[in-house]
């Protein structure tokens, strides 16, 4: 609990951050990453991806954030038991360098969960502010001096390449985003087909730039809602047939189901606002305060992950 | 240097943030403190002040973040030479917990580092700026989950009341500043005297505002010059003589050179804009942007810390 109240010879230790690379060959300069996953619901189809990712898991280390709620504890106990099978008992291979969970010292502002009440767009901006606040808190609280990169990962993102960090490492962006969708059964052909879920990523329009000019220094502009026609470009409709997992777009909003940064875009202070940030609030925000800072967002249309489907 | 590359038992490690407190009686509450100081500059009376501290050692961590440069090296060298007297032969109860230098990824804006050429109105916002990156990273990557406090002491305050961690922490306030003053020999009377030398704490004045509204979005308010008169209420000129140490005051932009923060205004995503965030950066940016997260910043006119005097 408090490592500092046992009394131990104390080390100094240097850290080169100067040294500290962030490379497109992550696994040749044996980088370090840390995944932070806020985490409300345990899905074993999302530990059984995260076990599958052929990155040198001894390069990785887990992180998580859960709410101190009922629904939280059925989590942390789920969860910890996949963790001892992997850790103790699981081949050598599949281990991670450490892993970390954090209880939040929150309440989550909505007590029901279901993928109808979330997305409501009257619960938004709350919801997406307590999101805020967990994912700096996960941040803050884990990145080290010696982290290379932080991917965010939800807890139920339940299908990605085994590749994924390696292929998202490959472009040498600060800011990189996959696309995010979503399997299920279409009702009229009883066929499995997907269809976009995050709507998140996104190209400012003029018209999004106007809205915000003419509100509240306090309103949110949000992504996905008719009753608020942003005309900004999104992602999740730049997917095509066969289009070419590498081709990449500029973003000026991000989703946070699956996202890469290097760790020095996050070191120079690029964090989720949990209040509206030029309008903007969480993953959208966070997209907009790295650009305050210098560092741009990019998306891959054509390289999907897959969320949970309620 | 990457503790991850090392193959050991990989351990899970729970937090209970809900559990995590910061109270007005941290040392009976065995609360740990992390004394976050950027370094350009080594000084002895620094060290020996730090020393001094009377709030137990065991529950101190010290975090540095040292330019990469001539002045940098010499001053980690030194700084190190007294973390091995203090922490190797020195008495044990004057020992920290822990203590880590990083060496900093980018380079100081300035090559000048003399008090005049640093306090040039036009060289504020990159030198302020570079600190602001300089800050986050110590912050980002040194703040943990087990952390109640962030005390923020600048490498050249060299005086203090030993108990200054608790006289702070005893107001109970999420942010909270002590006045900062420098000594010097007054060359009429040529008898030791003090003057204020901290102005970056303050109460905003409508002026102010408005000043800001007319600016560019990119520019910002600076204290403390008489070119832009913001007649602000400043913290420096509210010290009484025999004035009340426990004296509050609100504040709405705070200084950096010695400064008290309970961990979970860092936590929840207060750090040191680099960019202009309302007409505001680096410490008086952080003091808004935690208004903005909902804490409030107190200050104690009475209770002095001292700046060297070059
Ligand atoms: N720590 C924490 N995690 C949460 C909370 N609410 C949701 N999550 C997690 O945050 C991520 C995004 O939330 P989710 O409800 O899936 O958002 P949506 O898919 O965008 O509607 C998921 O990994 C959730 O498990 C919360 O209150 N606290
Ligand atoms: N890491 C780092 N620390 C710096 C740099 N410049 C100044 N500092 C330190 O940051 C603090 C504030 O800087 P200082 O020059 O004293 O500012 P002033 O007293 O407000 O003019 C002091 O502890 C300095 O040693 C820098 O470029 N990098
Ligand atoms: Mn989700
Ligand atoms: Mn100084």
């Amino acid at each position: 609990e408090k490592p500092n109240a046992k009394r131990v010879p104390p080390p100094v230790v240097h850290y080169h951050m100067n040294n500290l690379t962030s490379t497109s060959d992550p696994v040749a300069n044996r980088e370090t990453i840390l995944i932070l996953t806020p985490l409300a619901r345990f899905y074993q189809e999302y530990w059984d991806n995260l076990l599958r990712l052929s990155y040198p898991h001894e390069l990785i280390t887990l992180a998580f954030i859960i709410p101190k709620n009922r629904e939280g504890n059925a989590a942390t106990t789920a969860l910890q038991e996949q963790i001892t099978k992997t850790q103790k008992s699981g081949p050598e291979k599949n281990r991670f360098a450490s892993i970390i969970i954090e209880r939040q010292d929150f309440d989550p502002p909505l007590s029901s969960q279901s993928e109808t009440e979330r997305h409501k767009m009257e619960n938004q901006k709350a919801r997406r502010a307590a999101m805020s606040r967990a994912r700096n808190s996960l941040l803050f609280t884990t990145l080290g001096p010696s982290t290379s990169w932080v991917l965010w990962l939800d807890s139920d993102i339940i299908e990605s390449p085994p590749t994924l960090i390696q292929d998202l490492a490959a472009h040498d962006k600060p800011i990189i985003v996959p696309n995010c969708f979503q399997k299920y059964i279409d009702p009229k052909t009883k066929q499995p087909a997907e269809r976009p879920y995050d709507f998140n990523s996104w190209q400012d329009s003029d018209h999004a730039r106007k809205l915000g000019e003419g509100m509240g220094a306090d309103d949110i502009l949000l992504e996905g809602y008719a009753q608020m026609a942003t005309y900004r470009t999104l992602m999740a409709y730049l997917a095509e047939d066969n289009g070419d997992p590498k081709q990449e777009v500029p973003l000026d909003g991000v989703g946070g189901t699956a996202l890469l940064v290097k760790a020095e875009v996050h070191r120079d202070g690029a964090m989720f606002p949990p209040f509206p940030f030029y309008h903007l609030i969480e993953t959208e925000g966070f997209a907009k305060m790295a650009r305050r800072l210098g560092w741009s967002a990019t998306g891959l249309p054509n390289y999907k992950v897959y969320h949970y489907n309620e």
